[in-house]
C-alpha cells in the first residue's frame, strides 16, 4: 500500500487563475470542485465512447449529486476525428442541452476530447466554464493545463484553435491504470521532458525510479505528475498565450517530433514517441552547436530507452519531407525555426534555426 | 466644404490596447497602420463581394505600398451566411495563403465580414490580429470596437463566437455614403442608443442636428460616430468579457429588439430597426416599473420618427413568441433576463425580469 496523496497547483493567471488537483480517487471531486466556483444548474459532460464506458458514471454521479443537471456528449475516439465537424457536432449538442453562459462544461478524456471540449468551450455564447479531467499521462502533465484549444485543419495540426483556460483540472492517476502500456508509455516522453527542460530533480527522480514509474506506483505517480504540472504551471503564467517565448520552452523535442509525426503521417508514432525522438534530435543538434556537453545525448537515450520508448530518428526519414514538414510548423516566425536547443539537464536555449541546420545535424 | 476632421479614440484594454481612427478619406492608412504596429509580410484582406467591388482596391493598394502581401478572401453577401459554413471557407482560403502568427487580417465590410473575419483571426493558429475597416454606420460605431466576433447557429444569433480584440480600428465615414439609405438610417439607432445609455450630449447634438445627419454631412459624422465609439471604448475597457455587467449596457433595446428580430424570422426589419423598437419599449417597462419620467418615451420616440426609423412594437408581435423568442436569447442567467431600464437620458439601471413581465408592458 502506498500513502495516499493529493497535491494541489496553482496557475497562477490573476483572474483567470485556477488550480489543479493531482492525486488518486479524485473523480467525485467533479460536482464539489464546479459547485465552490459558484456554478450550478445545466452542464455539458463530454467524453470519447472509449473513456466514457469506464469513467462516464462515476462523474456523472458526483455532477448530479452536486445538483448540476448534465447532458453527455460523447465524441468518437481518435485523432482523426479532432475536426471542425466534430466540434460542429459537439456544438449541436451543448446548444440543444439550453446551456447558458455560467453552464460548464467537464471534460473527461485524453487530447483530443480535452481540445475539442475546450475549443467548444471558447467559442459557445463567446466563451463557457472548462473543467478538465484528463484521462492520458500525456494529457494530465501537458495538453489539459494551460488552456491550448483546437482542432486540426487538412493542411496541418492543430491550427484552428483559442487560448481558452479551464476553471479547473483534476488529474487522477488512478485511470492511468486503464490506459494501454504503449500510450502511458508514450506520455513518459513528455514527462522526461519537463525534467530536461527545468527540473534536474525531476529527472533524477524519473532515472532512479523509473522501474516503480512503469508500475504505475501511484504516489511516485502523483509526486512525477505533479511536479510536471507545477513547471507546466510556471511556464503557462509567464507566458500565457506563447507570446514572449518563455512558453515556448515547452515544444523543446517537438520541432523534429512534429516533422516525425507529419512524414509519418501520424501512423508509426504516438506523439510521445515522436517526441522522445526529436529530444534526442535537440540534444544532438544543440551538442553540435556546441551548446551541451556531448554526455548529455547518451543520458537522455539511456532513460528513454529504458522506459521501451524510440530514442533515435530512423536513417530513412532524415531528407527533405522533413525539412518540409518542420517548415509548416506553427512555431516558425519570419521563415525561421525558433528551436528549443538544451545546455543542460534542466536548461534550456532558444534558437532560430533554419529547418535545414536542424536535419543536417541529425 | 466642410472641414476635415480625424479623431483617434483609444480602447484602454492594457496589453489589448488598441486605437479607434474616425474620419474622412482614411482607407489609404491600413498599410501605414498595419506596419506602424510592427507587422509586415502576408496578410489576409476579407470583404465581401458587395464591399469588395467599392473598397478592396483602395484597402489593397494602401497594403501593397506599405509591403504587405495581401492574399484577398471575398465571402458572400447578407447575414444568412454569417455561419460555420462561410467560416470553414475562410480558413481554407487564409490557410492556403500561409499566413503566420503574426499575419494580420485586415476586414473590410459590415458586421458579417467584420464578425466572420474576427472569429476567424481569433481561432487561427490560436489567435492572429486582426485590423477592422468597418463600412456600414452600425459596425462603425457598434461591431468593429470591442472585439465581439461569431457566427450564427441554426438555433440562434452569434451563438459560437470569441471575445478578440482587434489590433486597430479605421473608421471611414466617407464610405457610408454608398450604404443604402435605409441600412444608414438603421445604424443611426445605435447612434441614438449611445445619446440614451450615457450621453446626453449627444442625444441633444442629434436631436438638433438630424437633418444634417441624415444628409451625411461628414465633420458631424466624425463626432458623432467618435462619440459613440468613445462610450462603446469606455464600456468596453470597464467591462472587456461581459462580466460585471458594466457592458451590458449596451444591449439597451436590445432583448426586446433580439425579439422582435427573431419573431420575425430576421426578414422584415433591419437589425438597428427593431433595436429603435426596443428601445421604445424599454422605455415603456422603465416607465411602468416607475423607473423615469412618463415624457420620455415621447422624447424619444419623437427622433426615431424624424429619422424614419420604427417607433413602436406592431400589436401583432405582442405574444408568447416574443416572450419564449426573448427567452432564448444570451443575456439570460438562471432564466431572468438582465434588462437595461432607463432612468433618464443618459442613465440606465440594470434589473433582473421575466420576459413575461417585459411584455406585458409593452
Amino acid at each position: 500500500m502506498t500513502a495516499e496523496r493529493v497535491e494541489e497547483v496553482t496557475v497562477e493567471l490573476g483572474p483567470r487563475a485556477y488550480q489543479v488537483l493531482v492525486g488518486s480517487s479524485l473523480l467525485h471531486l467533479t460536482g464539489p470542485r464546479l459547485a465552490s466556483l459558484g456554478l450550478r444548474g445545466r452542464c455539458g459532460l463530454v467524453t470519447s465512447a472509449r473513456v466514457g464506458a469506464l469513467y462516464r458514471a462515476p462523474v456523472e454521479a458526483s455532477l448530479r449529486a452536486a445538483g448540476f443537471e448534465p447532458t453527455v456528449v460523447e465524441l468518437p475516439d481518435g485523432e482523426e476525428h479532432k475536426t471542425l465537424a466534430t466540434l460542429e457536432r459537439l456544438y449541436d449538442g451543448l446548444l440543444a442541452a439550453g446551456l447558458e453562459r455560467r453552464s460548464p462544461l467537464v471534460a473527461v478524456g485524453g487530447g483530443v476530447v480535452g481540445d475539442v471540449a475546450g475549443f467548444a468551450a471558447a467559442t459557445l455564447l463567446r466563451g463557457i466554464p472548462i473543467l478538465q479531467v484528463p484521462t492520458t499521462l500525456l494529457a494530465q502533465v501537458d495538453a489539459s493545463v494551460g488552456g491550448k484549444t483546437g482542432v486540426n485543419h487538412r493542411t496541418g495540426k492543430n491550427l484552428l484553435g483559442a487560448f481558452h483556460q479551464p476553471c479547473g483540472v483534476i488529474a487522477d492517476v488512478d485511470v492511468l491504470r486503464s490506459l494501454p502500456r504503449r500510450e502511458y508509455v508514450a506520455g513518459l516522453a513528455e514527462v522526461v521532458k519537463y525534467g530536461l527542460i527545468g527540473d534536474p530533480g525531476l529527472f533524477a527522480l524519473i532515472e532512479r525510479n523509473l522501474d516503480a514509474l512503469l508500475r504505475l506506483e501511484s504516489d511516485l505517480l502523483v509526486r512525477v505528475v505533479a511536479a510536471c504540472v507545477r513547471q507546466k504551471a510556471a511556464v503557462v503564467a509567464a507566458d500565457e498565450r506563447e507570446e514572449t517565448g518563455a512558453r515556448a520552452v515547452l515544444n523543446f523535442g517537438h520541432t523534429v517530433g512534429h516533422g516525425v509525426e507529419a512524414v509519418t503521417e501520424y501512423r508509426r508514432y504516438l506523439h510521445g514517441e515522436a517526441v522522445a525522438i526529436g529530444m534526442v534530435a535537440a540534444c544532438r543538434v544543440s551538442q553540435a552547436l556546441g551548446l551541451c556537453a556531448p554526455g548529455l545525448v547518451a543520458r537522455v537515450q539511456g532513460v528513454l530507452g529504458r522506459a521501451g520508448l524510440p530514442a533515435e530518428l530512423p536513417a530513412e526519414l532524415r531528407g527533405p519531407q522533413l525539412v518540409a514538414a518542420m517548415r509548416t510548423d506553427k512555431k516558425v516566425a519570419g521563415g525561421k525555426i525558433r528551436f528549443v536547443a538544451i545546455e543542460d539537464i534542466g536548461r534550456t536555449r532558444l534558437v532560430e534555426l533554419a529547418s535545414s541546420e536542424i536535419v543536417n545535424q541529425l
